[in-house]
């Protein structure tokens, strides 16, 4: 991510390889790691989701392969055009480009098949290759970034120049961290939280760099963390709704999703729930709702899932299981609004 | 909204009317404007909505009223004790606080209507008083803004420090504007375009400050949208999906809201709306989908809207209604990822 030149570079290989077999006389053809969920493994070494060993064949003379063959040549080709002017590009964007290169996608779902295909092929996200979500979460922190986006080149920017965060796009997801004096990174599940923390400043007093999830976090911005945990070696602690959606936001970070199970450098194994989960609603006597059926229905889905069979994890379904009871982190400020900064934060970081 | 000092004051005021009432020996009573749809009409003078004038009583002597008029003092104390302190807070951080204070709220929806009550008899939006959206749209451009936030007071920020833009949040909310090179405000309906055009220096090339509205913009972002077209004298253009839903999110920038007509100071008479509309679809030759049954529906009941009683937005309604299709912003991608700002932009901002 921080180095672009290796993704055109990976997509320039490809390019050679497919000219190649043409030139040689041959029909191209490609093998990429298949993505169907029987190829999807949760690694008990890496504790993530990969992918296994499975491989799926596109071959050029084959006439049912053709069509998607060409299809995944184009994103290829407009992936190092975007990458090559520097340019950033949308999913919905990347439907509508195709009709200017007379490439027809049946639908969107079809091209944001076909990128997932060549994210597979080269290893390398979508971020990398150019593309980005439309909405972006935020970060707030004594970090200092450097932009590599045109027009930015080598501009450092501290990440409290706004007192309302910076939104998490493709520049600063593009620029490398330089140095930090936070020891921590604290992710926020609610806009809320995350305003209130930065008012508090909890990123002050705890050293702690906020990250906003809002709700289960792009792939964006958990890349942005993986990176910020790899290079400048801090803890991640995730600070959720005490519900099992929020527990499974935490999971996420923590372990990888099944459909982004060909992307590396996503999961955070050694990152840490902290809560809010069935004890601290009790613990804390948490203003809280019980639980309906999908809510109910959802922790069963979970108890099932490869990866929540630890015993830790097991149990944090089950306590909310017999509670039946949620809780979302702003009903803290039933004991006052600077009680999750005094009271609550202290005992689950420190 | 610059000036947090006016909303204590009139908090202040409030508080010693009523006090005053129990000194006298009298049950406080106060006059509220109705909020009701009978009293919401849309004047044609200013073109806008507004409140008519009659008015609601909530007198403490009458037990009916007792409870809200009850809730309605707490949220004004709770109001002026976070603005004292350099605080904020949301909607839903408000309804689980009111139980630190022994005040109950029937649910969420119940502290949100007393808070829009609250707005409308101290005639200041909840943004001055201390309360924020969780999410938060973003803006990108050549204005120089200085905050008054805690720990950053008198700091100056330019809007183009960060080039992935900057979240319209309390900060920024409360941040004054002290110069631009602008000319113009461009608010644009989806991120993709926002980011399309950071990246492609439209900004630069137009003189715009681009808004991200992010689908019908909160009313955060319309206030600081109103602020730097009255304070920098600037016009406004609303750039949207060109479907019944865009245009709207147009006209309630220009004419306001039902449910906001007790705030002053949102709506934006002068601001235009450039397209997509109907006529654009059809000159450009724009990928389109055939508008469904909920897009005809709303293009009934927006004809007989009394914002859209004018000639050119009837003719605007009926122009879409005799098309029958929709087309996005990013549908200009097909004719290469340029086009927007090289063709289309200039014919409709020149």
């Amino acid at each position: 991510m921080s180095d672009m030149s290796d993704p055109i570079k990976s997509l320039t290989e490809l390019g050679k390889k497919i000219l190649s077999s043409i030139e040689d006389g041959h029909f191209p053809r490609i093998e990429i790691p298949a993505r169907s969920t029987e190829n999807i493994v949760f690694d008990e070494q890496t504790e993530q989701f990969i992918l296994g060993d499975s491989r799926t064949t596109r071959d050029s003379s084959n006439s049912k392969h053709i069509r998607s063959f060409m299809q995944l040549m184009w994103i290829a080709s407009f992936s190092k055009r975007l990458l090559e002017s520097g340019r950033t590009s949308s999913l919905r964007d990347l439907y509508y480009s195709s009709e200017a290169f007379g490439v027809r996608f049946k639908d969107q779902a079809e091209s944001d098949r076909l990128l997932s295909d060549l994210e597979a092929l080269i290893e390398y996200p979508r971020e990398s290759l150019g593309f980005f979500p439309e909405e972006h979460s935020s970060i707030y922190g004594k970090v200092i970034m450097r932009y590599t986006v045109k027009g930015y080149e080598d501009k450092e920017v501290d990440l409290t120049i706004s007192p309302d965060g910076l939104p998490i796009g493709p520049a600063l997801l593009s620029a490398s961290p330089v140095r930090t004096d936070a020891k921590l990174i604290l992710a926020v599940e609610s806009g809320g939280m995350f305003s209130r923390l930065i008012e508090t400043r909890c990123w002050e007093r705890f050293d702690c760099i906020l990250v906003h999830l809002g709700g289960q976090a792009p792939r964006s911005t958990r890349r942005l963390m993986r990176r910020l945990h790899d290079e400048l070696h801090l803890p991640v602690k995730i600070f959720t709704d005490g519900d099992p959606w929020g527990m499974h936001i935490a999971r996420v970070i923590i372990a990888g999703s099944a459909n982004a199970a060909h992307i590396r450098d996503l999961a955070i194994p050694t990152a840490e729930w902290i809560g809010v989960n069935a004890d601290d609603i009790v613990r804390y006597n948490l203003p809280c709702e019980d639980m309906n059926n999908r809510d109910l229905k959802r922790l069963d889905e979970l108890s099932k899932d490869s990866r929540y069979l630890s015993d830790d994890w097991q149990s944090a379904i089950e306590s909310f299981r017999r509670l039946r009871k949620k809780a979302e982190q702003q009903a803290f400020s039933r004991f006052g609004i600077d009680f999750v900064v005094d009271e609550y934060l202290p005992t689950k970081i420190q």
